[in-house]
């Protein structure tokens, strides 16, 4: 068994994600921490065949590819072994696990320190981005304390009265909200601004942000979906986030990034809308690399909360998984089906959509749910677009398996194999401190 | 930000799967290559979660998590993106990928070589352990070469013909099998005897092996399942198998060992089935692991050719994986349903191997199913139960998601991230070479 040192080597190098040389004794100033949430295996996987390039053999590696390190259990301590996202996130923002419901608060609901709470002790640049409002759960578990995910209002009013050693915990924020963030009974923008913050409400204005802190806020409540109005929201903000925090981090800065409609769209058990959240939150991906190139003293960690849907690639018995139905979408189901809805003429509606093309049956089948309800016409749509692409789903929930966990730049080496969602964070927090 | 260098060493130590130190300028003596056939990542979670005691508040890690490396891509060369055992098989063997039902041969139907036929050319021992018949597709695909898998005559003669360099090919050989190599056109048995290997029928009488070259089939096709059976056979198979190794391995040896029914119980969406054939399986990795420690120059690597059933844990919206049903069924479905299909008091089986207490609509929707036919009745008897665990299926076939891999010992750091299957064989390739 001859085997020489130098392909061996290459080997290594080559299957260990790119790595650079990790010099573990030096801890990275930055972090940019990046929650798929909902983003389980089958997701990753269905991203890289949904963007094979069908005329060609090769099967590209994503950008999930080359960073792959670990695999994280995600149990909550509730009485289930499935969490949901405030567990999820406690864990990954604080190190400690808690029920399902809890926003940075343990099992006794007494608060749990979060990194980024301590990132801001340390006088770090703090960020927050999510594609939902910036005050639910993900979000939330970094930067507030509630015994209850769906108090929106309180979980709202911490990110101004959370105060660390005076300071409020976030110096950027971007995400939806502005249903929680102006209300009658309190409007925190106008606060953020008196603290002396920049606010835009829409993602053409970015511009308008040129310096920290600042807020946005783009939507009433969660941005659209991605496929639905043609944007690449967390693309956009996570871009302008970079070019605000690359000069304003003499401290080092904490960001967390979160993708988190992939899991609505999971949810939802509505594939088009998933690929299209994914390919968002790949690129952002990219570009949080492309930043760590630019700055070694860098680390990235992309991680899960947990699955959504019960999604597998493949149904029915048939060892397929066909995606040009899926790519032939340009809407998501839901939008799909609420147009058809709105319509007489579903043949045509469904064309203006899809170029699946519509059976005697599958017509009959879409009328007769019309008829009943929406929420039946919602269904009978996914049924069409799940049975043909052959993608199933078990529930319109959360499931336990294991996520992946992607690291890159300085410390990366610190997620590899088998960890729990605790040990990511307490990694994490043990370089910040 | 400060950290020292000590608990970041120790983190880093903890997280990376009890490493050893690797020395990657010698390669490993001896290959240990474990593949758990259908084992996406939702069994080895299962696993975890089916082990945990209910009445401790933590939640043990099982032997899959302290060696988790990485995750391979399992696409085929075929019109999908769904591999069968055969094209997954291959991967795993000779670093080709190739169509579904290929046995070790390329698309235009050429034999690819496979490590154990190198192994062989090396004078190194070979060994194949399977709890299938021993000419299925995967043990099949490291010993043979066929353009269909189902050929399983033409695939056991190969075990005698597929000489290299005019030894024959597999020196050790445990599974199931005899109606493909006791037949009236041809009785293999015998030539194996007269070419000097020692024979047995039965897993009692494994004391009878005292040598290599040996063969053992247990069973006239797969070995029964072991939550039935109430053997482990993959264990017992694998304990003798290494201590027949230990003495008779001075130019080191490459055994593949399966755990073939994982697939099995999995195609038939019988969760009690899977977790029985995941435990005999886990247990076969520890005996490894244990190998590897008494004999440092050896690598263990642990994956699967693809994940079946769509396995889901949660499902039908509960955010729930109840592991107490499952714990509780003393045979498979498949078991239970044909029992209830002989008798006429179904109350009275049922409670022989369930603790499940049966409704009145159970009752009645089992004795519908059973005036139907026996498939009604396993559908029916399965739907109890999995509709009562939370646990989700979608097909009775494979799915594409990336499945994991574990390493361990001599060479393991060469198994990190995400790899395609066929480069799992190139490095096993390059370090047997």
């Amino acid at each position: 068994m001859k085997k020489t040192l130098i392909s061996m080597t290459f080997a290594l190098l080559s299957h260990c994600a790119f790595a650079q040389t990790e010099t573990i004794s030096t801890p990275p100033k930055n972090i940019i921490f990046m929650i798929g949430d909902g983003m389980g295996p089958a997701y990753t996987t269905a991203f890289r065949y949904f963007n094979d390039n069908l005329q060609t053999k090769e099967i590209e590696s994503t950008v999930f590819d080359t960073i792959l390190t670990g695999m994280s259990r995600t149990y909550p301590d509730d009485d289930t072994y499935v969490t949901d996202s405030a567990a999820g996130a406690t864990a990954l923002s604080s190190g400690h696990k808690t029920y399902n419901g809890a926003i940075a608060v343990d099992n006794d609901k007494s608060p749990t320190k979060t990194m980024l709470e301590i990132a801001k002790e340390k006088n770090m640049i703090t960020a927050l981005i999510a594609t939902s409002q910036i005050n639910h759960a993900t979000p939330a578990s970094f930067a507030s304390h509630n015994e209850y995910r769906r108090n929106y209002n309180e979980i709202a009013d911490d990110y101004i009265d959370n105060k660390i050693n005076g300071k409020l915990p976030v110096d950027l924020l971007f995400g939806g909200g502005t249903d929680y963030f102006k209300r009658s009974d309190r409007n925190l923008i106008n606060e953020f601004i008196k603290s002396g913050y920049q606010y835009t409400e829409s993602l053409k204005d970015l511009d308008l942000i040129t310096q920290l802190p600042a807020i946005g806020l783009f939507a009433k409540i969660g941005l659209p979906y991605v496929i639905d109005s043609k944007t690449k929201h967390l693309e956009k903000m996570t871009t302008k986030a970079f070019s605000l925090l690359e000069n304003n981090s003499r401290n080092g800065f904490f960001i967390m990034i979160e993708g988190s409609q992939i899991d609505w769209c999971g949810h939802n058990n509505d594939i088009s809308c998933a690929m299209a959240e994914m390919n968002d939150f790949a690129n952002s991906i990219s570009i949080a690399k492309k930043y760590v190139d630019k700055h070694p003293d860098t680390l990235l960690v992309v991680t899960a909360d947990h699955s959504t849907g019960g999604l597998t690639l493949g149904a029915n018995g048939l060892y397929k998984w066909e995606t040009q139905i899926i790519k032939d979408l340009n809407v998501s189901a839901k939008q799909l089906s609420d147009n058809l809805f709105e319509s007489s003429n579903l043949e045509s509606i469904w064309k203006n959509h899809s170029k699946i093309k519509l059976t005697v049956e599958n017509l009959k089948a879409l009328n007769i749910a019309k008829a009943k309800n929406k929420e039946a016409l919602f269904l009978a749509v996914k049924k069409i677009i799940n049975d043909l692409s052959y993608t199933g789903w078990t529930t319109d929930g959360h499931t336990a398996v294991d996520v992946q966990i992607f690291a890159y730049g300085q410390g990366s080496k610190l997620f590899h194999g088998s960890m729990n969602n605790t040990d990511i964070a307490k990694q994490l927090i043990n370089i910040i401190q």
